[in-house]
């Protein structure tokens, strides 16, 4: 049981499936339970406090693990923003060779990384962003279409349409996220033209994702209408899970456009240290996508991956080659 | 060279691609030129001024393809409704087998058409919606997609989702439409679970649509991203082709809404009548999808499905089936 793909070969995992980076949730444990399954998981650099704690985290997945992992490192402006300079340090000296980057202008983390032989994918939403990053010597894209959890950009062009023309300009490898969560998504992706999909919204909702049950249960109870855009009119657009505060978010810029402080108190995140702890799926806003509506399960990660793989490999056997014979 | 699915069998055509109902558009040259490459097009009813029209059209049409078409009759709440049983009457009078639904409230006209032996294929924007047809006692679904020129509902749901969604539910044969223009996305669609896919956008981008040539040119000339949705403030959401007048429609609209008599100057379709003859794409506002994206030329209907089934065939056979070998 097996797809190979130039993303397979590229990153010598076993199966075309990513887990992209995940601000808390991006933990040893998702993310060897991911590798142990034949896919690749990062870990979220800047989910660990400091650049020392990433190193120890790096070290602990190591022990649950002996299959590659990669670490995603995303740049955002900032007024003050994190050592990233450190960081990138500690992903080099803890022999980390796959890197996901993500965000503000990267060149300089992509030279620095593949100066020291790492393979860098990079995850935008947008086909002149993956062009820019193909020629910045990026190894392969990750193109995030309108459906995704978080941050899908301003364009709002869903993965239909996204992954072809994407498919049509980029020649490095290309993996497709957003709304990708089953056999099908996977099929789907392969035949627009990637070379396999990365999940974020579907890898929360199993057993090891280090996140509270509630969040998980409430990822299988909404259906694919249960996400908001926020910040829109901020120029910084997140797909949310939707729930009492996301309404008041989306009324508030409904309004009249919103200032961030408007609505900083409000959007708390109940996905940061003290919601995951909490479980309090009504407190501040969660990031979740769209696939939320076809994810009905709480299975193991290898349940999970080994059902997807196996699944698409009927899809594509039985019923596409049984139409076209 | 055919790919054979519950669509082509319950209609009795060769290719599982539909191109349903577009207003000024769905007219005998582009009908015909549909059903004579194996397909399956739609005369638009409401297209024609009078039922007695849309009876000469479809024996305009019936002289240039003696293979099956269809008519779209197309149900909008209106102060003064176009007379929709004498146009039902002419449908079925004319001997037209297959009809294409849409919009508010089809029982009156499905039991009719069912009554007389007409399949019906119903479009609509939400998996509620497909269901509640499915009770109704329609034959078919078109599922149609945020990434769709005209009217996409409230929703936002891509095909990406949309489709395995409503692939789960609906039982009986389901096309998907929206964001479909070449093989990759027949081959999606497939993977996702609909039996076929429907085109607007690229079926306008054809030798004979009878559309003006300034029209095609500015499909094949735009990018993914040149589209705006409208009249999102009056819950009747519009994809149009971007220009200047989508633009100061949109505009109009984010400074806080909108009534339809701010806009309705504006909003004259360049692809109504006059706009059809004058060629004027900046003039008033015209439908377009997403898909504009990959339209990159203007083939003859029967060369573009000729190209979408032999390349879908050949991605199912070569490019799938090797990846799983």
């Amino acid at each position: 049981m097996a797809i190979k793909t130039r993303f397979t070969e590229l990153f010598g995992v076993e199966h075309p499936i990513a887990q992209g980076g995940m601000q808390w949730v991006g933990k040893a444990e998702l993310v060897a339970a991911v590798a142990n399954a034949g896919a690749l998981g990062f870990l979220t650099a800047l989910t660990q406090p400091t650049p020392e704690a990433l190193a120890k985290e790096i070290a602990r997945t190591r022990e649950m693990t002996d299959k590659p992992f990669g670490v995603n490192l995303t740049i955002l402006p900032a007024m003050t923003p994190p050592p990233y300079a450190e960081y990138r340090a500690a992903i080099i000296e803890s022999g980390i060779k796959i890197v996901e980057t993500a965000g503000y202008k990267p060149q300089e983390h992509v030279d620095h990384f593949k100066a020291h032989g790492v393979k860098v994918i990079h995850k935008c939403t947008a086909v002149r962003h993956a062009l820019s990053a193909e020629r910045m010597g990026v190894d392969a894209i990750s193109i995030d279409g309108f459906e995704c959890a978080g941050h899908p950009g301003e364009d709002d062009i869903p993965g239909l349409v996204l992954i072809p023309v994407a498919a049509d300009k980029v020649k490095i490898p290309m993996i497709a996220s957003g709304g990708f969560g089953d056999a099908r998504g996977l099929v789907a992706a392969l035949a627009l033209g990637a070379d396999g999909v990365n999940m974020g919204t579907r890898f929360c909702a199993t057993r090891e994702a280090p996140i509270h049950e509630n969040f998980k249960r409430a990822m299988v109870e909404n259906d694919e209408r249960g996400t908001d855009l926020i910040f829109r009119t901020l120029h910084n657009t997140a797909r949310v899970a939707r729930n009492a505060i996301s309404q008041q978010v989306v009324a508030i810029e409904r309004a009249g456009g919103a200032k961030f402080e408007d609505v900083a108190e409000l959007v708390k995140g109940a996905r940061g240290r003290e919601g995951l702890e909490s479980g309090d799926v009504d407190h501040g806003v969660w990031t979740a996508g769209m696939v939320q509506g076809l994810i009905h399960d709480v299975p193991t990660v290898r349940e999970l991956v080994d059902r997807i793989v196996s699944e698409a490999e009927a899809l594509i056997r039985g019923r596409l080659a049984g139409m076209v014979s």
